[in-house]
């Protein structure tokens, strides 16, 4: 099949929808956990959290924050600077799928969706205990991306948690271990299973492809 | 296990790298192929391609300038306007992996790595023929995050081809069906396969969790 832009342009909104958040490939699933001045925990998953770099340990993920989703995650973290991004897993992927639900401001989506807050290492944001890895985020910057109303929000890692099983002697970490999952679109699940491990690759050892 | 911001400073540089590149989780397998004005074509992958928004269609990745690899794909792009996005398969990951490996810029990573060009659509920017979800980007805008001294590069969707079988009636793209890969860290690949599929999120149609 072929679109061009005139016809993507032209397609109907939900096949668009589907379409182009399906063609960048498998996205990671996480779930973003803040805390409002009230009080008023929020819980929300992200399907954009990308890696930025390792010294600093910066991530990114994307908001549209004139959305009704995200809105609570992004007014959190300008209000306090603080968040978590906390794993997906195969044991609850349906209740973390129903926090994108448009629960009201003083609703928590911990209670409506049966997911554990947790508090580590005086972290006033909370994190999701079922969550084998977690991390806690500075927030850092704030990026507008003028050109669809969307904001790239920039953190620093200021405490990562994660299960023993799961890193290996180098800093890997095994994600089937973790039962880790990926999202394509907005709604399709996928396990994991790894089939390859390549070394760093250098040009005086390229294999006989 | 448990890092705090200090203790991952500390690390060994190594082990940082292969620890902060896993922890966002999966990661798409994308190669983007790009080609500099004496016509000399590059191909690189990039495990950062990131959805930024349906319509307009736009998609962002991060590039490192300074750094040695992605620096012929940032200035062909910067150059020309052109490239291509390209889902990694299970039947070419050695190849796509070495793709990485520090070419000399009059190397084309194609031949190197025995990859196919294709040229689709008049698209000066070279597709990978094997790959079966290619698309066409135009170049928009370069962000600078000054922070690390990275770039986010934002492009527009000009043209999409993906294999029929691939996509359903809703526009969702069966990732499985097509053998695409995902990516941890720097150098382990996953197969997908799918487990869940869930509807909308509606407040009033909360499972029973």
């Amino acid at each position: 099949m072929h679109w061009t832009k005139e016809a993507i342009k032209a397609l109907d909104f939900k096949f668009r929808l589907n379409l182009i958040n399906s063609i960048t490939g498998i996205k990671p699933a996480n779930l973003i956990g803040t805390i409002s001045e009230s009080g008023t925990t929020n819980l929300a998953i992200f399907s954009s959290v990308v890696h930025l770099g390792s010294d600093p340990a910066l991530i990114g993920f994307i908001v549209r924050p004139t959305g009704e989703i995200p809105r609570h995650t992004y007014q959190n973290i300008i209000a306090n600077g603080l968040y978590t991004i906390n794993h997906i897993h195969e044991s609850f992927i349906e209740r973390a799928h129903y926090t994108s639900a448009k629960f009201a401001s003083e609703e928590s989506e911990f209670d409506m969706c049966k997911l554990t807050e947790e508090y580590l290492a005086g972290w006033k944001a909370p994190f999701v205990k079922e969550s084998k890895l977690k991390i806690a985020m500075e927030f850092m910057e704030s990026i507008p991306l003028k050109r669809n109303n969307t904001i790239m929000i920039i953190g620093q890692v200021a405490h990562i948690f994660i299960d023993d099983i799961a890193v290996n002697d180098k800093g890997r970490i095994d994600l089937a271990a973790l039962n880790d999952v990926g999202l394509s679109g907005l709604n399709r699940y996928y396990r994991l299973e790894e089939i390859a491990e390549h070394p760093y690759a250098r040009v005086n050892e390229l294999p006989d492809f």
